[in-house]
């Protein structure tokens, strides 16, 4: 159980880098960075960030409470944990949104579920969600599982998401780099599916790439974020005892694409001793269960589920059991900064469904190495605690912080490029020729 | 005249990031950084570079002098230049390659030409040139215009790349990350060729992506290092009395490729009134004339050579000589830091090559407009000169270290990947797209 869900939720907003301080002048947090004027310096320069899309006023009032003004802004250390790097600070500067694409989307949703108006937007509840962009009301995607009422009309989802950029491209700020140093939260599969041709210059911060070309979001552009975890933190102590089952999985057997993989997994570990394998939709009572069960088992399957990633991961990862993970196109949020063969076993899907191979290689881990596991599970656990000021919102920003040469680089570029021949699209690429494993336990 | 080329050329080193500190302990600069544990901190790690190819040693007297043992390092300050951020350090670490591919090949070298034997490899003199790489003795591309001896068989380029892929390929730091943190140099366009494909996970440090494919090179991965400027900076101040020309340019009328355009350039400008545009081959008397050409000139013509980029750029920008760029698909170095449009004109290639254009262009810009150039090209001139404590080599290694994030998530990601089914290369990218503009010029 989630005691806060909406504030889990991290921010959804485009932000800008620009290559000077906006006309509204911010108050200062770091007068040093917003004058200085070497280029060298400009790595350091201020951020400007706009509040986008729906889910924004949450960055208000989690984040960055501001009062009503037209910019608001905050600076963000960069780095690690040192004391003595205060110079180096990032600052944000969010877009205070027409009411209809913040408030409105909301008042929407509740209306659209019977709820009664409310007095003051403050009263809003914003629905708590594994993504921060689930707030997308209407998902024409998939209406059916949405159990929404009739009073559809109040809300268009892809309308919103037009005007939004209608209103996005007329700002200053937005024409200034051509979008480069903006960052938009569109965690959802389907966040800004309409129009992300659009918005696409800008770091994107997604869950995974599963419906992403790869001309619109990559590693090194975008930021991958974890999923609120759905269920309760571990809070014990590392070790065995309490972990009486080998392997755990509880969630949707059905999922497309990728996601189909977990039918197979079914079929292969539903008889297996020490394994529990359930079928379950999202409810309260699940998550209770799951909550259970994760904190009692030593390993935590994760398949895939309709895109690559899924917040069972992340609920793995608090609970201290060892997640199982079996989605070949998985990316994963802070890569840089947390190897994960050392949290997590990663297993290519074909041989997870070859019969009795999963559960032979868990039975095979020493009580040792999953101790180890355990411990490394520990060390990283603050990185999926949204609530946690030293988690995964300032994870999220030092993340973004650190493209921000590349930023730079492609907002000095797009200005001077001249009319070419290309033959193909002009794209910077970093490209793996890693050929794979079948499992990285040994 | 260049009073100290060899000193000139930027280090040829490829260089590790690894995750731990190398087998041989180093002499500790920030004990802090290499005893840090936590994951967040791997971002300011220990850098581990190896001295490689060809023009290694200059790196070893010229940038970081170190006792002959196994492994050299320093500690280079990344950022901004404040003095509170001390922690900020990556560490280099360089290789003693084996002699035959430092001082051999330059025995090579000067044996090829007739040279002496000399008793002492500190008397060995290693030839100045644009290139850092460019002592590729026996260019097999082209030989003709080499003017080599015909005692070729006391080297072989091709099979000395090889040989040098054997070696770094056994060593423990390069299995390590699989490449990933390791810097090369391989500024001449042929730089390595042979085995380029090999070496592509490292941080190349290039010229141009002339050459290299999109999966071997890009802004994202490498870094854009300058040319060594060939002729005399000019020490004067910023005015107009000394620029009687209006547009200079002296160099190789006929290239290949790209550097077609300059015989198209050749046609339109000779005749025209204040252009002085000379077809000249390097040697001494040559760079003299350019020296003098360029500091009495407010222009300067930067048309592609065989590839986008060429030298004459940065003879151009210590020359506080204006630098017209007709090369359509040129790359800058540290693009991120310097916007080139304060320093330099662009103009597309067709633009530049239809009769009349290029000098009514610059005949129409003001002279108040040109001063703001020169005044910009004195500010950022120090990033072109390798000499300068505060220059090229101090900016390239902070790029270098701008790319660490990247490097430590490539180096993670590639040893959990599992057996996947691809239906194209594994990639990310960061794509432009922007139309282009016919001249920057406003």
């Amino acid at each position: 159980m989630n005691p806060r869900p909406k504030l889990r939720s991290p921010p959804l907003a485009p932000a800008f880098f620009p290559s000077s301080p906006p006309s509204p002048p911010p108050s200062s947090h770091n007068s040093k960075a917003s004058t200085s004027k070497m280029p060298r310096k400009s790595l350091l320069r201020p951020t400007l960030a706009i509040t986008c899309f729906l889910a924004l006023f949450t960055l208000y009032s989690f984040l960055f409470y501001t009062p009503p003004n037209y910019t608001s802004n905050t600076s963000i250390k960069l780095g690690n944990h040192d004391s003595s790097d205060a110079s180096k600070k990032a600052r944000i500067y969010l877009y205070d949104l027409p009411r209809r694409f913040t408030y409105g989307v909301i008042e929407s949703y509740a209306a659209a579920r019977g709820g009664e108006p409310v007095e003051n937007d403050a009263l809003l509840k914003y629905p708590g969600n594994q993504h921060s962009a689930e707030c997308l009301v209407v998902n024409p995607i998939r209406p059916a599982t949405m159990n929404v009422s009739h009073d559809r009309a109040a809300y268009n989802d892809e309308q919103t998401q037009e005007d939004l950029m209608e209103w996005l491209e007329e700002q200053v700020y937005w024409k200034r780099n051509n979008g480069w140093d903006h960052v938009i939260i569109c965690q959802d599969p389907n966040a800004l599916y309409k129009v992300i041709d659009r918005v696409k210059n800008g770091v994107l911060l997604v869950s995974d790439f599963g419906r992403l070309a790869r001309n619109q979001a990559s590693l090194v552009k975008d930021v991958i974020m974890p999923y609120s975890h759905r269920i309760k933190t571990y809070e014990g102590d590392i070790g065995l005892e309490k972990r009486k089952s080998l392997l755990f999985f509880m969630g949707n057997r059905y999922r497309k694409e990728g996601g189909k993989i977990r039918d197979l997994l079914f079929h292969v570990l539903e008889n297996e001793r020490e394994v529990i394998i359930k079928h379950g939709a999202q409810s309260r009572e699940s998550r209770r269960a799951a909550s259970q069960g994760m904190h009692t088992s030593k390993f935590c399957l994760h398949p895939a589920g309709d895109t690559p990633s899924a917040c069972r991961l992340f609920d793995a990862i608090v609970s201290l059991c060892i997640p199982v993970i079996v989605s070949d196109h998985i990316e994963l949020p802070f890569e840089d900064a947390i190897d994960y063969r050392k949290i997590a076993i990663f297993v290519d899907s074909s041989t997870a469904v070859t019969p009795g191979n999963l559960v032979k290689l868990l039975r095979r881990v020493s009580p040792g190495k999953i101790l180890e596991f355990q411990k490394e599970l520990k060390k990283v656990k603050r990185y999926f605690e949204y609530e946690d000021p030293d988690g995964t919102v300032k994870e999220i920003w030092r993340q973004v912080a650190s493209k921000l040469p590349l930023i730079k680089l492609m907002s000095n570029r797009d200005k001077r490029i001249v009319v070419r021949d290309l033959v193909e699209q002009d794209c910077a690429c970093l490209c793996s020729n890693q050929s794979g494993v079948h499992t990285t336990l040994r």
